[in-house]
């Protein structure tokens, strides 16, 4: 079973917090303990964990990637977003958290972030839950 | 189970469309529900998914990691493939990407790239696929 | 079920090789077949498998990182650790091995390290493990 979050960004470059909408699907399911996956369908977008509580670090995080990838350089790839598609793989389109008594065990900082490097646009995430056996 | 694909790379840096091998082991394994994951035995090579439509983005990406981790640097491991395993670090050495009615669960515009940092070599990506319970 | 792998880190960046640790959970577990997820529920650390024979290639990367993310950035972040969660990122939380025939299957050269970016602190990492169906 697939369930799908959807996302609607605002900006060109933007970290969504989607923690709570995670943790509402891992409550429906009601499995007790196993992994759920977190996963983006788009090749200039990506899901990280970090930091929920200073918005500062989500912007730390971008300005980051953008001197990395800067949208300018003399890329091959002519539809303006090289730099969209280079982030989607130093960030990575998965993310798995371990699900115990029910819950999403994040550390005490950590929230999931679905990262978009080519909006706005409104986007998909897929979540999975894989049971542990008992 | 672990399936084996071998990938014969034929440059220092290159990535290998993978998705139609690891389709393959998806369909002939059977199992309608649950997580295939991808692999690296690897410490200069990695896996990643990205747009597998223009060649071009291939070529940016690896233009990117050149850049952040370039050949030449003053680095300590004295073998010439420093920036091979730092690439292999960023890049990451798995992926999970879903199974739903027996089929591999890819954004529209996604595949799997092998990721060869430290070729030409003959490389090995190993496949395991997790049931989902019903 | 979690088990918890504590590492104390000495200085304030570090690659910690925990692949003994992940080995004797694995043996102790006792599951023949299936994915060992190690997840670090921090917001300025991170895991990733590369070399583990050389020393001087974990030395690299995080002069690789460094380079990227230097600490002293005009960051939003105003804790003086914005680059250790940039690193978190690039890095990323977590990483999967397949297990088979009771062992945790890593390359030749393979090794899982916990990646340090704001030490030393006392950390930990956890460890479930998924049993593949028969």
């Amino acid at each position: 079973m697939i369930k799908t979050i959807s996302v609607k960004t605002s900006s060109r470059e933007e970290m969504v917090d989607i923690r709570a909408e995670v943790e509402k699907i891992v409550k429906e399911r009601g499995i007790k303990n196993g992994v759920c996956y977190i996963y983006v369908p788009h090749t200039t977008a990506g899901v990280t964990i970090n930091e929920g509580a200073d918005p500062s670090v989500k912007k730390d995080i971008l300005y980051a990637l953008k001197k990395i990838a800067p949208p300018t350089e003399a890329y091959s790839h002519i539809e303006g977003n090289a730099d969209s598609h280079i982030k989607a793989t130093l960030v990575g389109s998965s993310a798995s958290v371990f699900i115990e008594g029910g819950r999403l065990i994040l550390g005490q900082w950590q929230s999931i972030f679905f990262c978009e490097f080519d909006g706005p646009r409104t986007r998909k995430v897929y979540i999975k839950i894989i049971k542990e056996e008992e």
